[in-house]
């Protein structure tokens, strides 16, 4: 352990890679006191319709980042994070990332992104490919069909999909679209691992994303038979995958002078393995154990929790040996809509008076459960789990001449409480059990969204006790890996926070919401699992008709879509 | 006929009685022209929360009405819309009334309504009963019930329910509740027909309301076994019922001095048989010839058609010989919530600046059929044909983060459209052919939800030539009665007024529209016809939950209710 000025006091940074910025944090080790913190806005954010400067235009679907972007964080943030947190820096011990995940580039041999090699720099599948880049369905929608015909073991693990977003879709979309720069890409790399890349300046691939984005199960890839299967060119695709694996709370490397020179930190200082922004926020709210669901909510819901069994749960988006924390199995799901359905409500169909979340949220407060009567199904943006349909669409039941708007905000909220409920009992159901939900993210502080959550879901619920639990996270992580920790389990008590049991369910509205709850589960199962493909079908009219008013006349697009 | 002063020019006035007001409008024999109009606001309007100076307070679902507020139509309205026409009244040569059905009253053997016998004036059962009264319901559902079990002959013709909003519901209401009230009524009679017993001194029944409100089939009402079966003392309710039944056109007697004195009109000119307000609109629209089936579009809407055979259409509300004009069937048929479902969108649930209903049409005029890719369920104030059920409730699906305000109101509209679709497709498969649409009503200005109904029915779809339908309509009957005219028919001919074929449905938008019906028909047929009665348990729920926010504490109901 290092105590270069005697105080004892040692600190490490948490550096949280979002979508459209990253942020860093500065942590005490001894306890876990978050001291400083700066976000720096990627310059590019989210690239959707042309690439910077030569502006190649880009399909429909398409979501890449510069690489760059992710440099400048070390160079801005971390400093800035440092000054803030008015620390020495020569007391910091070690730097730990999350990444958004799948979140994924190709590269040269040395880890230079293909977009920053000149020639290439005007090729969209040079950049790198953002989880929500969607283009690569139709190879996602290939590889399932043929792990299916084929009766690949894997398959199970990830609830029977593996998703458009993840490292085998994007990787055959690159090949099939672009087989030039497949050969050039001699790497294929999650940025999260990319990014401890450029600050130990070695190689590594972290479990977690080998396993949950790169089917990665029992120690190996797909088999070379079933890559051939797909396309006879992408048989060498697990040689550009394949790296030194490390299990989570590791140490990769050390700061390289370089990186060094970015941060401000001392070269030298432990730099932990790459983790993803959901998983890596179980460590920082004291979630590890089996059976505690960390659920964070924002614009969508990622849902982690650890489970002592292996067990092959329909519809979840994947179970990995210590993909969460070593000997542990690590349980993933999500809700592809949540806050970002509120927002819509609140935005396009709240009429002036009532359109802010607090006034509705006031006002449905003062409601009995059920008073409303209305149901939602809550796939404003599609389902991911358990469905794994982005075909999916919204639906409201029960609207009267007497609906007013706070009925309908709250019937959104419990929609979304369902779907979690639906989640957990698909996990207790196939032998994972949930005993309670610990929530982190932006919408912790809705307090009667949290405390139906409890209701519905008749589990306490906690409260992450960070308002940055994935950068905490990985703070925590760079503790293990500097030594300071014995594991992440230890790190995570001491360095951790969480509020346990702040909402605690209610026996009556528990009840109460049984009752809606199976209305809820009918109509999941009626439009969801093939009682009516309705909004399958009312998906592609749609998608035909703007095709079609498109064609006729190509500036009508932007005005209808 | 009369030619008072040598010109030749004849007038008649015909009023109309709505839910909040009476309007009275002078229209000239010879065309149809129509010259002066004036509106007299009921002063109690709908009798809701208490009695009118007594203050005694009704029970839920109640609704009634001060018959003086009619006669004060006759006082004022008919006057001022004399001196607007700026006609000699002496060139006025007969009157006829329209008015909502079923509104009916409790009267002496002389026609004093029970509510205006002094010892009688505070007992809610004395006073009239609007049409949305609603409180008879469990009188409706024993008369149904036993109906169906006894095989009464009568119950197809109203496609299998009779409402609780018609006579013997609110009769069998009255002597169950009040037996002594019951008793008191020596007459029991549709509002119509009290106003021209008012006016003309002579007690009559129309056809019109005996049969789709009185139960009256092939020439009887329901039998005493029948009556007998439901209550003991119910027996004689035919006999309170029973008058000099009148057809459609005919005269009933002639104006008496007290009616000339509030009037000012001429004593001893023609008093037409009363009517119901949709149904006389047919004579109005020119639409009495078979087929041309008239839709009067409003908060809510009434279709009315002639057939020439007689059929039992499932779910329809009834079918009644010479029930709009003599020697044809008329059919009746209705959607309980049309522009009040676009009233309640623009007023909760559209967001500032797109919350009227131009900038909502303008908007959703725009799209391609489709292209917002939703179906909505249009029974937001539930289904009054085909499914003749008060508990269905309004559902919207296919709902994205992309939805945006006009594709819902868009949606909102197509789901009338469909449900009117749904309605001309029950009566043209038991044999009730519809060959083209008339609209009468406020919602013909809004020309997109004009040309959506043409291209959803896929026929030509013309509008009445009046904004006054129902009182032409009574104006047309009155020079019937005055015998300026042989029957309805030619005087429909010469002084109804349509603009025929003034949307033609288009090919390519009838097809697009045929395959989004079959989606609509497929979520009417699940939610409507035992498939998933959610909606009817949700509507429990919500009554429950109020209820016992209610018995919690009293003063909530007002707030979440």
């Amino acid at each position: 352990m290092s105590d270069v000025d005697g105080s004892g006091t040692r600190y490490v940074v948490g550096v949280d890679y979002g979508t459209l910025s990253g942020r860093a944090l500065v942590v005490r080790v001894s306890d876990g006191a978050e001291l400083g913190t700066a976000v720096h806005e990627y310059r590019h954010g989210v690239i959707e319709s042309t690439l910077p400067r030569g502006g190649t235009p880009l399909p429909a679907d398409w979501a890449l980042q510069d690489p760059e972007d992710y440099r400048e964080v070390l160079r801005h943030a971390v400093p800035a994070a440092v000054a803030d947190a008015g620390v020495d820096p020569a007391q910091i011990v070690g730097i730990g990332v999350d990444f958004t995940a799948c979140t994924v580039l190709p590269t040269l041999a040395d880890g230079t992104p293909l977009c920053e090699v000149p020639e290439l720099r005007n090729r969209p599948h040079s950049w790198v490919k953002l989880w929500k880049h969607h283009a690569a369905q139709p190879y996602a929608d290939r590889i399932n069909a043929l792990a299916h015909e084929r009766g690949e073991p894997w398959i199970g693990r990830y609830g029977g999909k593996i998703s458009a977003e993840w490292q085998f879709a994007k990787g055959l979309q690159l090949l099939d679209e672009a087989p030039d720069l497949y050969r050039r890409a001699e790497r294929f790399v999650e940025a999260a691992d990319w990014i401890v890349w450029q600050l130990c300046g070695v190689e590594t691939r972290n479990i977690c994303t080998a396993g949950y984005k790169g089917i990665r199960q029992d120690g190996r890839y797909p088999s070379t038979d079933f890559l051939a299967a797909l396309h006879p060119g992408f048989t060498d695709f697990v040689a550009k995958l394949d790296g030194p694996l490390r299990a989570m709370g590791e140490r990769a490397g050390t700061l390289t002078a370089e990186a060094a020179a970015w941060t401000g930190l001392p070269a030298g200082i432990a730099v932990a393995v790459g983790n993803v922004d959901a998983h890596v926020t179980a460590a920082a709210a004291q979630a590890l154990a089996p059976g505690r669901l960390v659920a964070i909510m924002g614009t969508s819901t990622c849902h982690v929790v650890n489970g002592s069994q292996l067990a092959e749960v329909p519809g979840m988006c994947g179970v990995v040996d210590g993909g969460i924390s070593p000997d542990l199995w690590g349980y993933e799901a999500g809700q592809s809509g949540v806050g970002d359905i509120f927002g819509w409500y609140v935005k396009h169909a709240a009429p002036a008076g009532v359109d802010s979340h607090e006034r509705l949220t006031e006002l449905a407060a003062a409601q009995p459960v059920g008073a409303h009567g209305l149901i939602a199904l809550d796939w404003w943006n599609g389902n991911r789990s358990l469905l794994v349909n982005h075909d999916l669409s919204g639906l409201i039941v029960g609207l009267t001449l007497a609906t007013r708007p706070p009925d309908i905000y709250r019937a959104l909220l419990e929609s979304t409480a369902y779907g979690t409920r639906m989640i957990v009992e698909a996990f207790a159901e196939a032998g994972v059990p949930v005993t309670e939900l610990i929530v982190a993210g932006g919408l912790t502080t809705n307090r009667l969204l949290m405390q139906i959550y409890a209701d519905v879901t008749n589990r306490p619920l906690g409260i992450i006790g960070s308002a940055q639990g994935p950068a905490l996270g990985s703070a925590i992580h760079a503790a293990v890996a500097a030594g300071e920790y014995s594991d992440i389990y230890q790190a995570s008590e001491v360095m951790g926070r969480v509020d346990r049991d702040v909402y605690r369910p209610d026996p009556d509205r528990v009840r109460a919401y049984d009752a809606l709850y199976a209305e809820y589960r009918t109509l999941h199962d009626h439009f969801g699992r093939g009682g009516d493909d309705v909004m399958s079908r009312l998906r592609t009219i749609r998608n035909n008709a703007l095709a079609d008013a498109a064609a006729q006349e190509p500036a009508a697009l932007e005005v209808v879509g």
